[in-house]
């Protein structure tokens, strides 16, 4: 994309409710725009990094034969009232009443539809283990919406349901998820700590956090200093080896250990194996070799839209965002820094073709723009690597090739760029 | 995709509401199910076809430079009090009262929130044109939900806004987008018709509704037969020589004309070139040569969740959907007649991995099912070819290419099917 075709609104300043460091760079940078509180637009940059996010949890779905799928943001109140969740659910549930006066709610999650979907259409242990996920909209009436996207009311969250014979096949269910967790926040570049965590409304009594260190997060997690190396291979059984709670968990168990730690943290992800919580509510019934069962029911969630501001609280400096390759809104950005120059134009035009022919999500600033301004709006919207094509170009044929992480440039010919760089931009 | 691990829920009886044949089909064939009055999930295999629909209208506006956004669901009641809808809407906008006693609504546009949102960052002419679009689910309480997904209240559509510096160049930004809808519908393999239409709510004075035409369709368009023939080009330009509008229109109109006919019809898409209504409400002015002046406005919007519903209305027959290639949920459907046989298991396996690699999107019935069920169920489900390997094969090494439309069957070797065929199934 050109920049002078991209809708890119970056703002020198913000308001001063914006108290965390990813909400006050996601408003500059044009990446979230707020509509009402707690409620945000994503601008096309920050929609890009949402689609990247959306698109390696697809992918790694997609690996296991998770069927994709998507329910509505609506939802009945018969069903809540049937779990008894709708009266237990609080204030954070937003309801709301149709034209027939009949009782709806946006939906907060989605346990009690997906277990009725699996009552109408299950009818026998043959037909599962079978897994179910959707992305779509969430809203939670939070009482103090704050820090942007990070605790919104309305977010988009990554849902999944599983449906097992028994206890222990639910349990390898589970063990599969937490797997699939850690390998897609691995492959989103962020650095996770699974913690056991309480199960509160959904139920149940085996739950998992997925944590990322930030000393600003919000939460707050007890770690066996242990884990807090860089782990080798990262699985179910390696953390089963090492303490990690949520502090609520913790404070609960009443465990004394002189090697935990306690580390402020974000939470991305939460697993539950809720057992037949809802199947029993919902009297839903399969047929198996020891007779009538209730299925066992877990759910997975991630909450992707708070994801690019987690990432953004642990990748940024003075200048801007620093974003992860993996979930860049773009791979590279060429920066034509003399505009008025055929020679430059043309050549930075030419790169552009080429980057797009081999696939390679490119930004290129045409603008007519101050070199100073230039520099400054790529600094913080955070693409990896720039390509700066200037002065250096028209008078050595140099192109000089920058690491927005460690700042370092690289003077290098065109051919050099093409032969050794470009597969390391890709992503 | 496997089929046992697809979810694929099909039902032979299906509720009496479903009255048109759309509706029953897509319940019979497990593509949606409904969770309450006029709100719909889409199961995975209805969720493939909307997200085929999804690539070609979001590849068709990256190839204009169409910048791609997310808005949220949940809207302030203020945008619309100040563009004085909120009491003009009626019934059929979802009012919410949040738990700080705040009015919020579920979107059924958004119009208020685009003109606001131009008006925080857009200050000269310099920054137009301006194009941004979004995919969202909207809501519409209307009060009789029917025909499934063809009327329901939550659905998904995709809704383009413009900014113009002036009337001439909003003109021409209308005749994009119309061109733009032409080649999308084209591109989905629907035959569609452009017709004037009436701006009803939305306000302005030119207006675009595309029409597929259908028997069973709700509404009625007045055209001239010369636009019934097939069109050798599609553009603005060709169908500005005819006649064709609703039938809403045409009666305000007063025209006469013997060569008009009215035809049933479905609409899929409405245009709207509504000048400065929205910037004026909401005084968001910009600098231009000439001053001051209020930015030329339209919208555009396709009604993204009804486009499954219409091809099956147009593309079906006794036994079942028949997709168009374009929008199928699978390219190809491969199905094992003799599980038993460790021949055709082998086989069956070796091609559905030829083909994964070909890019081709494929569904492979594995399962140990009855010939009967399979035959009918890949009929049922409509995807436009399938591959039968059974007894044929076993006994002479020949495999069957049905055309699921046709229902011609082609008795062909391996080497023919990947040299000849392969290449025709892929999209």
């Amino acid at each position: 994309m050109k920049l002078t075709n991209f809708f890119l609104p970056t703002k020198k300043e913000v308001p001063s409710e914006a108290k965390i460091v990813s909400h006050r760079l996601m408003l500059r940078a044009g990446l979230i725009r707020m509509e009402t509180s707690g409620i945000y637009s994503w601008l096309p940059l920050g929609y890009k990094v949402l689609e990247k996010i959306r698109h390696i949890i697809e992918f790694q779905h997609l690996q296991k034969n998770i069927n994709q799928m998507l329910m509505p943001t609506i939802q009945s109140s018969d069903i809540w009232i049937q779990s008894r969740r709708y009266d237990s659910y609080g204030e954070e549930m937003l309801r709301i009443t149709d034209r027939n006066q009949k009782k709806l709610l946006y939906g907060p999650t989605n346990e009690e539809m997906i277990t009725v979907l699996g009552k109408d259409y299950i009818q026998s242990y043959k037909e599962l283990p079978l897994y179910l996920y959707h992305i779509q909209n969430k809203f939670r009436d939070e009482i103090r919406p704050r820090f942007g996207v990070m605790r919104a009311r309305e977010f988009l969250m990554k849902d999944a349901y599983s449906f097992d014979i028994d206890k222990k096949s639910a349990e390898k269910t589970y063990e599969l998820f937490f797997n699939l967790y850690l390998n897609i926040f691995n492959k989103m570049g962020l650095n996770i700590i699974p913690v056991r965590a309480l199960s509160g409304e959904i139920g149940g009594d085996l739950s998992h956090e997925f944590h990322c260190l930030c000393e600003t997060g919000e939460s707050e997690i007890v770690v066996d200093t242990n884990i807090l190396e860089p782990q080798k291979s990262e699985s179910f059984s390696t953390f089963s080896n090492y303490y990690s709670s949520t502090i609520e968990y913790f404070e609960k168990s009443g465990i004394e250990n002189s090697k935990l730690k306690v580390k402020k943290s974000i939470e991305l992800g939460h697993i539950f194996l809720f057992g037949d919580k809802y199947s029993s509510s919902f009297d839903f019934k399969i047929n198996s070799p020891s007779g009538l069962i209730f299925p066992y029911m877990g759910s997975y969630g991630i909450g992707l839209s708070r994801i690019p501001a987690a990432c953004i609280e642990i990748n940024h400096d003075e200048k801007g965002i620093i974003w992860p390759q993996q979930i860049s809104p773009f791979d590279l950005i060429i920066i034509n820094l003399r505009v008025k120059s055929e020679l430059c134009v043309n050549f930075c035009n030419e790169m552009y073709d080429v980057c797009k022919n081999q696939n390679i999500d490119i930004l290129f600033d045409d603008r007519d723009e101050r070199i100073g301004v230039k520099f400054s709006e790529a600094d913080l919207i955070g693409i990896p690597f720039q390509l700066l094509i200037g002065k250096r170009f028209e008078e050595d044929s140099v192109i000089e090739l920058k690491n927005r992480k460690t700042g370092d440039v690289l003077e290098i010919t065109e051919k050099e760029f093409l032969e050794n760089y470009l597969k390391k931009i890709r992503q």
